[in-house]
């Protein structure tokens, strides 16, 4: 039996939650494990009840459950705070870094029957594409250091430092190049070499890894370049291996290109296959309570846990294949409704993805 | 008499400068002032000659000078290149920090006649979109101490310092303002307060300058959500102020985001007007040599200096327009061709603009 830490947060989190835990129990009659759920509170309603984004008894029982399915976190009740107090920074920061959860993993893909959705040109979607970026989450400017602000007047300063070792990029690139191998055997390294010192290492780093993966192919893009490559011709890309700073900007940029950021999920994980899923998406504060939120996301991200930290394959890609089955039926939520067609709530998406499990 | 020190570079650079510079010729005749040009080399053709990317006699050249017209850098080449001696990096950083073009000036418009081209789906690109990039040009990342690398094994480390102080980030507020005042007054300012201690300074101070411009909306944006709501509706915005980092990676998707490349201009200036115009694009060597590259982003750039640093407005409208005239007409180079029509060459697409002026 496995126990997983179930954070819902702040806005639609709680609502898209509910049915990826009705999802969650509807695999568990069919294929037959135990998971036990424990609920603790995180974000903007830590803030509220307890002071902070990421309570200790939350942060305990993380440690004591095998996974964190998480919600989402903020909203403009607590926009006012302070940076470093923030619901999303103030848990999210200190879970990836407490954890060690340095492989953040997101899938970027259209599904098919929702490619008129892609804000692209439709030449350009084709039949759709499918990009995974893989983040580094622990390391790089985040959590470089020094970092802090000096002087007084004009002269004031900000500063912060970018920062990577061989060890911490040798890791993340082990499981991009993995991640290919059960792919299209492509990776592409987004870098910034030609101006900072810790992107000459980057390349460097994952040049010599490369060459324990003969069968997958590296390329090497400018950071720049690749934010334009993606809007050009996102097939070119299978997995993109990025450090947490761009890992950032292009994976959100990969995200929105797909249309449809409700059924995005995404996976951190550490060396233990301890790992933390959430969707890709915020929490939408101005839809939250109404019902109507998309719950896919969420519902994905919770097959990424069985498949990542619980090694039930069978389990996880019957879940994704009940969201494709529910979407080619025609079932959509306003987010990704289309013309004509009337949209159902979320508690149904939840349920017709049940049906369909 | 102003004179304008000619870097056409590698590539297409020498193709497309001569454009611009029977454009200028041109525009001298009607308009009755007078411009020197004096050639130098910059780039892999002063490495191959002089032996390294930015002659002495160069940047002595940019000195006498009251503006630089830059064509563009790098090729294959020199790509093996240890990345501080690459051609773009080894003229341009210097060039920008050798003469405080600290304002970098990067307009990312579709032109009506081309809305095809744009990437986008046509309803969320409409009659196009108009967005000016605002980008620091000399601090941050880029040129932030300490940088380098330590220690050895798999401890080894590359690190770089992200820096801004308040005034470096002042003026280029003041630049972005004074800017969205000659526009639709809306002011987007990108960052990542959310981490990044630098940030919080920028942000703070970005909010004290619009106190000075009453007449002009702030709007704070972090840069992984900036990505996602160029791509969602560009419309949205009219300047966007950036850092160094951060304007390098939002200048260049909002440029492909227009799906013109080639016809993209840039200006880099100091508080003296001096300034570097270039195309946005880069030196396309798969094309070079050829007579079909799209010379307008060089010849747009020709019109921004005459705008920015020799004050001749007129001058530089009737450029524009002649430019808008000739695509209106039909007349297209290879990359913006639209299907059924004869594509000109390099050399008849800057006749027919001279034609219209
Ligand atoms: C909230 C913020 C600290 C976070 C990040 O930048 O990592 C978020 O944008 C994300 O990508 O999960
Ligand atoms: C060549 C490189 C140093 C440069 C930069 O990153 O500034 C380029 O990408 C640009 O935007 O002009």
């Amino acid at each position: 039996m496995k126990q997983v830490a179930v954070l819902a947060g702040d806005g639609i989190g709680p609502e898209v939650m509910a049915e990826a835990i009705k999802v969650l129990a509807a695999a568990q009659r069919r294929f037959g494990f135990t998971l036990h759920f424990e609920y603790a509170d995180v974000g903007g309603v830590a803030i509220d009840r307890h002071g902070e984004a990421l309570p200790a008894a939350t942060l305990q029982l993380c440690e004591q459950s095998d996974a964190i399915l998480f919600g989402s976190v903020g909203g403009p009740k607590w926009e006012g705070l302070s940076p470093e107090r923030q619901p999303e920074r103030a848990s999210l920061l200190p879970l990836r870094k407490h954890f060690d959860l340095f492989c953040n993993l997101r899938p970027a893909r259209v599904f098919p029957p929702l490619a008129a959705a892609c804000p692209l040109r439709p030449d350009i979607v084709g039949d759709g594409f499918d990009v995974l970026v893989v983040r580094e989450l622990t390391s790089d400017i985040y959590f470089g250091t020094p970092k802090g602000r000096e002087g007084s007047g004009p002269e004031e300063r900000g500063f912060d430092t970018m920062s990577y070792t061989r060890r911490e990029i040798e890791r993340i690139s082990r499981m991009a190049f993995d991640a290919a191998r059960l792919r299209r055997k492509r990776v592409t390294s987004v870098d910034k070499a030609n101006v900072l010192t810790t992107m000459v290492l980057w390349r460097e780093v994952v040049s010599e890894v490369a060459r324990d993966y003969p069968d997958v192919e590296l390329r090497h893009i400018y950071v720049d370049n690749a934010t334009m490559q993606l809007v050009r011709d996102p097939h070119q890309f299978d997995v993109m291996l990025c450090g947490n700073m761009f890992g950032d900007i292009i994976s959100d940029e990969a995200a929105m290109l797909t249309g449809s950021m409700g059924m995005l999920a995404s996976a951190s994980l550490n060396s233990d296959k301890f790992g933390l899923y959430e969707p890709a998406g915020g929490s939408a504060p101005d839809i939250a309570g109404q019902g109507i939120a998309n719950p896919i996301a969420e519902i994905l991200s919770a097959a990424m846990m069985l498949r990542y930290s619980f090694g039930l394959e069978e389990a996880a890609a019957a879940i994704d294949q009940a969201v494709e089955k529910t979407l080619e039926n025609g079932i959509r939520t306003g987010d990704i409704a289309a013309g004509g067609r009337q949209p159902v709530g979320t508690a149904a998406m939840g349920d017709a993805i049940v049906g369909e499990l």
